[in-house]
């Protein structure tokens, strides 16, 4: 199974990296930016085969290691 | 409206970030890890109302800056 991961900083939480980019793309002529946030998108191949259980797995994952959870959010998906 | 951005590595470039988080999952414990590839996740508020114009806005965007086309894959959504 295939696990994709979306981990993104919560609301509130800066984001000099986002800000960054947003100004960039002002300096590049790019109008109508209102907000940049980024986050980061991990795709894990699993040898589990069921999904509750790669589910399980997945999510003591990023609270143990992929995801910050005192500043950032964490979405999974699992797929066959 | 908003854009959401995922940029891969395509196949075959090496991803030593990916490779870094797969060995230390296993130093963890967690089992049945075959592969992670670890991308990037960007979200665009725009100013823009009109779908298509954010969409053409937003790829231009990619090839520019946000996504390095030599190596990467990049895939838009755009949500309203």
């Amino acid at each position: 199974m295939k696990a994709k991961i979306h981990i993104t900083l919560k609301n509130g939480v800066l984001d000099p990296q986002g800000k960054a980019v947003g100004h960039a793309l002002g300096s590049l002529g790019f109008e109508g930016v209102e907000d940049v946030r980024q986050g980061k998108y991990i795709e894990v191949d699993l040898s589990e085969t069921d999904a509750d259980k790669a589910l399980e797995n997945v999510d003591a994952m990023c609270r143990q290691l992929l995801a910050n959870t005192v500043i950032e959010n964490y979405e999974i998906e699992i797929e066959a």
